[in-house]
């Protein structure tokens, strides 16, 4: 009897402890969502087509939540073959490396049947993403945004009278399956360029030119444009965000500048754009006010840069209240910026003056780092003759146990434990040869280990892809668990010995995700301070399947017990069990 | 030092031991694959489409072995986000039921990145199957034959020159996501027919009716027919499967008689025909002689019967040495026998004359049987609106912990074990009703648990469809784990104080897959003799996905310890470690 009291006590106190341990401020909460993922048709640019859904929809809900609250959200694969993983882009995860949902990375697959239960506090406020991150089958519809509110008692750097958000995407008729089985043939198949580009989940198709197995109605309602209603006088932010497979958008509110105030989740130097380029992975808001002609409505229009056009851009409508929501704009369609090879200037001085912290919100880097990891980013051949992307001749292949696993488990063989290559030979690659000189790459799971809590910079080095003209693609990276300080960009190759001098340590912003645009270079900072295994990775999804990316571990040794849900894949078979 | 010495004793024992129970006979041999399934590009029928494939290969490698032999395949799945599972159709696996290969009833699938060991003894001569047993991966191609030869010392109770075989399946240029999405749609979206019938592989679109986003090559080597070369004068034992997703076939060739000699396995009664019905999940050898004339080629035909035709025919092509291989026959391609609505007339008689044992290998089955399950297979809508098969109204869902384990280890919860309904109201209920007087059914993952050893019978009994016309369907029925005798086929409803007397106890065929024909029904007899859980369900894939399926488990507290590698999904999730 004292026994079971005594006992009874404990696990009380330990309640009690564990509640106090939680730390999160007095007013947090707890977020609960429950998803189901299937497959389902849709209309989404007026063809039907197949689409990965989260309770029947596409994009998925919007997960809305205040700074340090809880977010739980219940993921029930209901695909009947395929499995899946989620990943919380921009949630920097801390304390729960094992919930940044990055199959192969940080977990397991969910299997169909199961339901995976993701956990993790929102510490920051801002604009963020989720998505599918195992396969390419973000492409086939499973994302959605992240809202992290301030709290009540806080106020941000700028003021605006409604919140509204915007999610572009790229879509093809092709199935994931058949887009990454081409990817991975020899001889090379690729995804070419979309069939239509999707604001809210909404594109459109031009009917006429639909197959005769195609059902293409451009009346359906899936595929009606998004309509951005707006109260005359009133100043709105706009959170831009994009989740594109392969796209860089160009986005304008046909007459209406935009002040852009936030990057993924920082405040920004404000500045003024006619237009806004986004790439894969970035989120962005924008102040805009609704101070036009009020008596008509207004083309949104988000077009194909940084590729030769070919896609119809995306459309949405600015509509003034009162007009007819389904109005149509009097005026042409805005085209975007004039394209040419050499779009790239106009979109890197863009990314130059969006790279400055907002003065009140500078975080200011380490004036220095500890290491330097210069990344040549190539395409190249593989041994098998497949088509690759690579780093400092490095493409990465993904292993079958989870690194975070295998890290703090000490599973050896999950993967190739030869430290991957912290440079290149920068002194004597010609980054705009072509073709290249060196074709070949080769495979592998190798990884970066940091030292805990050093400071890293990365700079990515564009250069000529394995075509014979001159021809250099424009690579969002994005940095899973951290936020890291944009440090520059540059054209050419990078010098270490002479080009830190430009370095902005002063008032750099931080992000998450960064453009290396066509044969330049760009150079990050960040602190690795927080334990766990993470992908760093080109966002593109067809290049990221094609090994454009990265892994880095710190902090091991740091981490907590691993839940078990997370394993049971590779070398973890037998842990669960175990662990259980 | 002694302790160690007699556990190194003790092992050696077990080696011993273990070697001496495997019981082979002396000269059995070990028949090692090693497989890589993964999608890849084909031209099955002309089209270009994405197959799932064994070593690049569809339709897979045969295996061959001699009866008694062990058969080892290591199922490497490089799907890059599909599970897989392969059965062994028509393989008992006696005394190694967890390498059935069937998802939800033996193992877990096997996920991506994953190698999977299947290891069983090929106990009986004959022509079996295997393929994909998960979602509808078998109709993306994931099929091939399996052929058990006699021991060197024993002939067949026929002779020929030669073995050929031959392998059915229908085509469609879907992908199984889109296919099975559209099954679990509301509203339902129904497969259709097959765009092409494939033999051994190769079918013909017509490219004229290509759609404009189809690659479709008529000459490419895929999809050039397959040719049955054959000397003039040799007798030939021409071996036919059927994998169809949904055909059933009526097979020729032209101006040669067919002897059909074997069923499933099984010597049958020889019994010539012109042409052979074959039905999903079924195989047969037929022997001909090639005594036509030489001076000209034959054509192979496979046409759809059972359905209104639609579906051009597989063709091949017999070619009589030494004539080229590719010059056209002179005729006009077998139309096949003439449809309409009763084909179903001619079909049956033949089924029946095909159920007679050959009379020096019959098996006499028990003469009474210990329970007799009638079986209504009806269509029904459930719950959320979908259109499902049911039997007895239930339809049946396939649970996340395979049923072998549930079983096995205790796991409660695992599936609903309220036991499947033995009946129907068979004394009120109209099978031709037209629309049937019961729509709706519920879904379960209910079973039937058999006496060990115990004789049941089960009678299948077909009705109307959902439809509001007269129509009932074909549906072949395949047991996984036995033979059964065939003990009859009947028109109209069957009455169990009757129709019994209609049994052939004498010399009835045993086979694993049996036709139900339209509004008809048909009787089997097995010995629940095989410790396992075993699926019971139609051959057709979309049927099955559509839960038309049953489960019997018999002996379970014989069955050994289960290899933890079918482990790690849904309840069974923390038995791996456990029990490793």
């Amino acid at each position: 009897m004292e026994r079971v009291a005594s006992s009874f006590m404990c696990s009380s106190l330990l309640v009690v402890l564990l509640l106090l341990s939680a730390s999160r401020p007095a007013h947090s909460k707890v977020r609960v969502h429950r998803w189901d993922i299937s497959y389902a048709f849709k209309s989404q640019d007026c063809v039907r087509n197949l689409a990965v859904t989260i309770n029947g929809q596409t994009p998925g809900p919007t997960i809305r939540a205040e700074m340090g609250d809880t977010v739980v959200v219940h993921v029930k694969n209901n695909l009947v073959t395929e499995n899946t993983a989620i990943h919380w882009h921009g949630i920097r995860q801390i304390g729960t490396p094992w919930f940044d949902g990055t199959e192969g990375v940080t977990q397991c697959p969910i299997v169909p049947g199961d339901t995976f239960t993701y956990r993790f506090v929102v510490d920051r406020p801002g604009t963020y993403l989720y998505h599918a991150h195992y396969g390419m089958q973000r492409s086939a519809g499973l994302y959605g945004l992240i809202q992290v509110a301030l709290p009540a008692a806080q106020v941000e750097p700028f003021s605006y009278d409604y919140d509204r958000s915007i999610i572009l995407n790229d879509w093809w008729h092709d199935t994931t399956q058949q887009l990454s089985t081409g990817l991975a043939s020899v001889p090379f198949v690729w995804v070419n360029e979309p069939k239509s580009i999707l604001i809210n989940g909404r594109g459109k198709f031009n009917c006429s030119l639909a197959a005769a197995n195609q059902v293409c109605n451009a009346t359906s309602p899936d595929c009606s444009p998004f309509v951005l209603t707006v109260v005359p006088g009133k100043t709105y932010r706009l959170r831009i965000a994009s989740v594109s497979s392969l796209s860089a958008f160009n986005f304008e509110i046909e007459g209406h500048d935009l002040l852009v105030v936030e990057a993924d989740g920082h405040y920004v130097n404000p500045f003024a754009v006619k237009n806004l380029n986004i790439y894969s992975g970035e989120t962005y808001s924008v102040l805009f006010t609704a101070d036009r002609d009020a008596s008509r409505n207004y083309w949104i229009a988000a077009n194909v840069v940084g590729r030769r056009p070919g896609t119809e851009p995306g459309i949405a409508v600015l509509n003034y209240y009162p007009n007819h929501p389904r109005s149509t704009p009097p005026t042409a369609r805005p085209e975007g910026p004039l394209w040419n090879w050499n779009d790239t200037d106009y979109r890197e001085q863009q990314s130059i003056a969006l790279s400055r912290s907002h003065p009140d919100y500078i975080h200011p880097p380490p004036a220095t780092s500890d290491r330097t990891i210069l990344l040549l980013n190539t395409q190249n051949r593989v041994e098998d003759g497949r088509t690759r992307w690579s780093l400092n001749g490095v493409s990465h292949d993904m292993p079958h146990t989870p690194y975070l696993i295998a890290l703090k488990e000490g599973l050896r063989h999950a993967f190739d434990e030869t430290p991957a290559p912290e440079r290149y030979d920068y002194e004597n690659y010609d980054v705009s040869r072509h073709p290249p000189a060196v074709v070949n790459a080769t495979i592998s799971t190798s990884i970066y280990r940091l030292k805990f809590n050093s400071t890293v910079d990365v700079v990515l080095q564009n250069a000529n892809t394995l075509a014979n003209s001159s021809n250099s693609e424009t690579h969002p990276w994005h940095l899973h668990g951290h936020d890291f300080w944009v440090l520059a960009y540059g054209t050419g190759k990078f010098d270490p010995r002479r080009d830190t001098s430009k370095f902005n340590l002063v008032d750099p912003i931080m992000k998450n995700t960064v453009a290396l645009h066509p044969f330049g270079w760009t150079a990050i900072r960040f602190r690795a301070d927080n334990p766990g295994a993470w992908a760093f990775h080109c966002h593109i999804e067809a290049h990221f399947a094609m090994g454009m990316g990265v892994v880095f571990a710190e902090g091991v040794d740091r981490i907590g017990r691993l839940p078990t849900s997370i394993m049971g894949c590779g070398d973890s078979k037998f842990l669960r069990g175990r662990h259980h």
